[in-house]
């Protein structure tokens, strides 16, 4: 798409206030807590120079532009669409017609995208990009669309507003690349449903905080939301309720589709044997029925892991998975496995004596796992499991992701699963559903991920990190600031080099970051006394 | 007013949904985690009576009226428009021609305010009532338009929305008063600012949870908000903007009134003479400059005890603040008190060695806090003080109030003041900006506040309690699922019978409570997985 068609979608051009800048309005700045810098990035790039100079942004001509030699693409137009919005938003207040002198105008941004398009972000995509801000002209440049996307991002960050309403950026230059590539979100819509209109909010803060996979903890326990075409009962009877508590067919693909143009990975997790509760109420039979004695409870324990149908059905509705979520890898679950239940059942216990694993309830585990795993091999997914997974001694695809998530030693733990040549992800140290008083982003932001003993070639296994927001005491009426901006401490520590680890200064560059979020609609929680020019509510 | 004029000014009539009921939408009630009756009232009625028989609301002809023998009243005119749209807001998704075959149809509840009506609350206010829902009537009955408020909360919550639409009403007898008269919430607005549209939303909690007191923190250290019109540069210069952070006489009117017409105190609190650092900004001359040596550090400490031209300040201020808050008490905090700038300034202590207390500024602080106290008293002010006023040993008026605040022995620091004869408002235990992972609702809700050592008449001069949500980590993103409904475990505390103490009991009626306010607009945060039926987001 060229310039002028840019142009022409656009419409209307606005312009920018810089929310983190202090000042009050009678024209003083008022220097305190939490000044920076204005336009300050979060997650800081691997490499930025920027000088005093700036130069002004012409809000009522601005554009983004493909140059001469660039690959197109329509997800990069769609992406133009958004950030222009999004940057230029604050213009209707500002003095559009204003002609700052100056050595250079930004009135476009030259896009030099340098290889063909993608349709969908993966684990190995290249998020690098280098962006300019010189003195005759304003470039982002990159291998890949999802590189541009991210320095559409930075550059949407390093614009600021001054008093008189002028937008300027400082003459910059940025070299960038994420340090891990697999920057997750665990979201999950079981203990409480997630409205869309909620995912998508955090979806949109995952861009802006360079995050790229969103991990979609749909089902457990409590309810099953998720709509099978195949299984319809699994929601009909397993959600809260079955009209608008649940996510149909065009619902997911909406989710997917607002992910993927944004860069982001939704990995779907079904977590089974254990946390599948919801699961038995549409399809009887597959749970393990619970015995007292001779008699069956009436209750029910994990995934029945002795019968053919568990197989066929999980053949059948993970084929169908398959066909709906388009990322290489799925997330199979895998933790707490119960063995409560298994041991009260007679037939379970005959099934095991018969396979000489009497009492061995782990080893009964790994059966189901790796049938389950090998279905899913078969069918042509990835996967991702839960550490207990490995700790079970279940033999895994080459490409397995082992995420680490129990709190106790998990540098070992990480030691323990890259030396077995599996890649592995950090989400011990950063479960968000727990709570405490005052600024606990800190406590996330010092998480050194690569901390744990292990051969260089090990902590290349490492790929990456997630925060986990557990749904048992969220919903859409409080997820979003208990999220944000607690998992930007996460999304720094993941995208940023090693060194970038003071919380002295990041915190006002947290706090600009968060007023930022404010300002673009996302409900995102204060740090410490202060305020945002555009306060929530106060806008 | 009259029926007729009720219905006119109604304009509509819709129906309600009964929030708490889980029944998914096939028409199986699916019984659950946070099940309990239908049209359960928080906080729980002294005495409440009910019967299995229930009677259909006739939505499309329901009113307020009064009897002949009540008197009328403007404020509950208000209340009744706001409770016929409350209370039918559903009605427009239900079968509103349906026409039920019942004994008794519900088309009127009908009003006896048996006093003249008044405009403003007291501490002294008279809120018992009783409402009868019975084989022929509906009638609720007070001696004070207050009763008249809480019994049309509770007449609301007592409705409920069968499956098909239907709304009823159990056969009910509700004798009804609350355990305390001061039922407070503490809202801090210095450390951020509020929006108006915040504060509207939280006081309209405090009415649904029968709360009647606006605590409004509203200056402190971090800023100073509040517009004075006589000294208007306390907030052009100590508002963090002068603009957009600030409290208008306007806003300030609105923000009483709105609390007014709702039976709810505003007790603004201006606090000093520490936490004042904001005052200063906008009143040169007023806080204590600190020393080094023999040199002024440019720092100020407390308000300056010393200087004439402080108490002609806080009088000129505090006749200002009689005019425009109707309350007969104000809160003059007198907390925390930092003794060091005091220490290093030698006019200070060239002060207090001339008055023969050398070393010694807790009498310092005494002698500038009784002057603030004899100011306000001669203005007309009653006051309430935080507790280190009575333990330094500030003489105060018979009227005053004493908030225990520390949470080191409450129950000693209760037993002491109510000794020397105050009044006592209890605060400690019900810091609500304390955060952790889990239910804390059910550790507010277990104090017991009569749980310290004194004699009956000690006891009757406990008045009540505040839940304070100092503002250091909440703004509009947040406070509002922050405080609901971990407060309304402190307004049941409050109100209901010193043995509703149960919170296995209390948990199913709190999650119909907090559904309740979620479809009423109110964004308060779950207690535990589950749902509402109209959840936040998903209504």
């Amino acid at each position: 798409m060229d310039k002028f068609i840019v142009l022409l979608l656009v419409g209307y051009v606005t312009a920018n206030t810089q929310p983190g800048l202090r000042q009050n309005r009678l024209g003083t700045e008022v220097p305190s807590l939490g000044d920076t810098s204005p336009g300050s990035v979060w997650p800081q790039p691997q490499s930025q120079t920027s000088t005093s100079q700036t130069y002004p942004v012409l809000a009522e001509k601005f554009a983004f532009t493909y140059t001469s030699s660039s690959f197109r693409c329509s997800l990069l137009d769609e992406a133009f669409k958004r950030y222009q919005m999004l940057i230029m938003n604050a213009a209707a207040r500002s003095k559009l017609h204003f002609r700052p002198r100056a050595p250079y105008t930004i009135t476009t941004l030259d896009i030099n995208l340098m290889a063909k398009c993608e349709d969908y972000p993966s684990l190995d995509m290249n998020e690098a990009y280098s962006l300019d801000v010189g003195e005759s002209s304003t470039q982002l440049q990159a291998e890949s669309v999802w590189g541009i996307l991210r320095g559409l991002e930075t550059f949407s960050q390093l614009l600021w507003q001054t008093e008189t309403g002028e937008i300027l950026a400082n003459k910059t230059n940025i070299i960038d690349h994420p340090r891990y590539s697999h920057r997750g979100i665990l979201l999950d819509t079981s203990r409480h449903y997630l409205p869309l209109s909620v995912i998508f909010d955090n979806l949109e803060a995952m861009a802006y905080n360079k995050i790229n996979v969103f991990h979609w903890h749909i089902v457990d326990d409590q309810s099953f939301p998720y709509v099978s075409e195949i299984y319809p009962d699994l929601s009909r009877k397993g959600a809260y309720t079955s009209l608008s508590h649940i996510y149909t067919p065009d619902d997911v693909a909406a989710v997917i589709e607002f992910a993927r143009l944004r860069g982001i990975r939704v990995v779907p997790e079904f977590d089974t044997p254990g946390h599948s509760q919801s699961w038995g109420k549409g399809q009887p039979g597959l749970l393990t029925p619970c015995y007292s004695g001779d008699k069956p409870t009436g209750s029910y324990g994990p995934i029945n892991p002795i019968v053919d149908s568990t197989y066929t059905f999980i053949q059948t509705l993970f084929t169908e998975l398959r066909n709906v979520f388009p990322d290489k890898y799925i997330h199979l679950g895998g933790d707490e496995v119960s063995f409560a239940c298994w041991q009260s059942n007679p037939d379970i216990n005959n099934y095991m004596k018969n396979l000489n694993i009497t009492g061995k309830y782990n080893e009964l585990e790994q059966i189901y796992v790796q049938k389950v795993l090998n279905i899913s091999g078969l069918i042509g997914f990835s996967y991702i499991v839960w550490q207990e997974v490995v700790d079970n001694q279940v033999q895994l695809k080459d490409d397995t992701v082992v995420e680490v998530w129990i709190n106790n030693h998990p540098d070992e733990e990480l030691a323990k699963v890259t030396k077995l040549g599996y890649r592995a992800l950090l989400a011990a140290p950063w479960y968000l559903d727990y709570i405490s008083t005052g600024e606990d982003w800190m406590k996330y932001y010092l998480e050194e991920p690569s901390n744990f003993n292990g051969t260089d070639a090990q902590k290349k296994l490492l790929i990456g990190g997630e925060a986990c927001l557990w749904g048992e005491y969220v919903d859409g009426s409080n997820v979003t600031p208990r999220l944000w901006p607690r998992a930007s401490a996460v999304a720094e520590r993941l995208w940023s080099s090693k060194d970038v680890n003071d919380v002295t200064k990041a915190t006002p560059r947290l706090h600009q970051h968060r007023c930022r979020m404010v300002k673009r609609g996302i409900s995102a929680q204060p740090l410490h006394p202060g305020y945002c020019v555009h306060d929530w509510g106060n806008i």
